[in-house]
């Protein structure tokens, strides 16, 4: 039995590309706003949350195979019999160390190029593996090719819109995001008043936001409460099929503990999860939530 | 009664320049090395400790006069009758909210410059204060130029030296710094196998080491313990008379205690608080403490 990749080993997919949609699930609630989004237009999806980063109780309602971390054979073995074709890498991914991990046997001959792939930053990583799931034939597609209403749109969620200091605020955060992409870090920073409060690093956006509303509640910020933005934008020539930046209600709720005026995202180039929710926290915290246009932003 | 600023109202100075040196203090050891290296050069020191920044049990033995932030008068009147020629700002300075200061008469006067400092960054900001004191005939001058010692040098302080893999997280943590120097943010940097894991934004360096830590803690590091350095260095034409880089014995513990190989600081371009201290705190934790030339930075 041979393990070479080949595609003929894969069940048949029509050319609409209605084969059940494979989804690998982080963490945080994007991964189910993108199954409930496919399978309200009528797609089967198999989702495949990650051991240790996927919320249990979010995944029951869809068929699922639990999948331990760089145990690539439990994928392919489950995914092929489901007869997926399409797979989609959504949700937050922890960079687990690398001495964690039970390694299968497939992974260990794929070992190589993974270390490799951990040298570099997180871009860099998530390539690297997308490389390896291609060569055993699958296709890896963007969550937005699928669903494009997870994403964000221009203008406006809710009912408050940023003011021209909130701007000022909104271009200095793009401009800094720019400058920090090539390093492959974190895609949020909070600027105040024209100064850089915080930029994301490998703690992710909510602690980002957690650790503002900590300096603020020392007393060690001098804009007042109701001054500032977060930002997050997609790296400057990120693969936009993986790692898309995201918000959803929670984002909305961290970023008014932090005292912020609002949250600005690059409209078509980051996920809404939960738009309604979203809305609905923003205007009762009184905080705007808008999608900013990838040419303004440039 | 005039307030105008007049240098002749200030006592005379000899060509020697060993007027007494005003310190204005702010957190940290740094302000007690720069004092303690001051008077073993033979020059009085008189200390302005600021309120709720400065340590009180470490300006006791020297003259001191506490500074309430943003009573502008109270140092001047102190620091004349001292005969008070040459200031040095020195230590950590948090950013206070405007709406926290009790403001005298002199400072209200200067409030629209402040205000306007405010906006910018921090280097704005200084750069804002120090004119205040520039027109009412004080001279700033850099903690180096009054102690040289306290600089930074080049290579190894302690018994172990960067290895080749630390060296080329060194030069991207650098190269990062250089690329967010323009947005005035923080002036530290952490990279571990050349993955960006933290960026100093408002929360300071030993409080990002903490963040570093934690995330270790939690499994979210992949690179083992003894791998990742911590760098610092100036921001790109930073007026160098205020708020240089610093570490000191403190740093080096946090640097440990977040599980790095070690610390690179751009030599003659930051301050080393008590070195032999951190030398003996660096051996015992196995880490390194390195001055790296500037040259070879760029």
């Amino acid at each position: 039995m041979s393990e070479a990749p080949t595609i003929g080993m894969l069940p048949p997919v029509n050319a609409d590309g209605d084969s059940p949609l494979a989804i690998i699930a982080g963490g945080g609630s994007i991964p189910i706003a993108v199954a409930e989004a496919v399978t309200q237009r009528g797609r089967r999806v198999v989702m495949f949350p990650v051991r240790g980063w996927a919320d249990p109780a979010a995944v029951e309602k869809f068929a699922h195979y639990w999948l331990p971390l760089a145990q690539a054979n439990v994928f392919r073995r489950h995914a092929r019999a489901e007869g997926c074709r399409d797979v989609v890498f959504v949700g937050t991914a922890l960079r687990p160390p690398l001495r964690s991990l039970r390694i299968d046997w497939l992974t260990l001959r794929l070992l190589p190029r993974v270390v490799r792939a951990y040298r570099g930053g997180d871009d860099h990583l998530i390539s690297g593996v997308a490389r390896v799931f291609e060569d055993y034939g699958f296709r890896i597609v963007a969550p937005h090719q699928i669903a494009p209403e997870i994403l964000m749109p221009i203008g406006p969620v809710g009912s408050l819109s940023p003011s021209e200091r909130d701007h000022v605020d909104i271009a200095r955060a793009l401009a800094l995001l720019e400058a920090t992409g090539p390093f492959d870090m974190g895609q949020a920073a909070v600027v105040a008043a024209n100064h850089v409060l915080a930029v994301e690093g490998a703690e992710g956006t909510d602690a980002m936001l957690g650790r503002v509303a900590e300096l603020r509640a020392k007393g060690r910020i001098a804009t007042p409460t109701g001054i500032g933005v977060l930002v997050k934008a997609p790296k400057p020539g990120q693969d936009r099929r993986f790692d898309l930046p995201a918000i959803g209600p929670r984002t909305v709720e961290e970023a008014a503990r932090a005292g912020l005026a609002g949250i600005a995202v690059l409209a078509g180039a980051a996920i809404i999860a939960e738009p309604l929710a979203v809305a609905a926290v923003a205007d009762r915290a009184k905080i705007f939530v808008t999608g900013v246009a990838e040419q303004a932003a440039q």
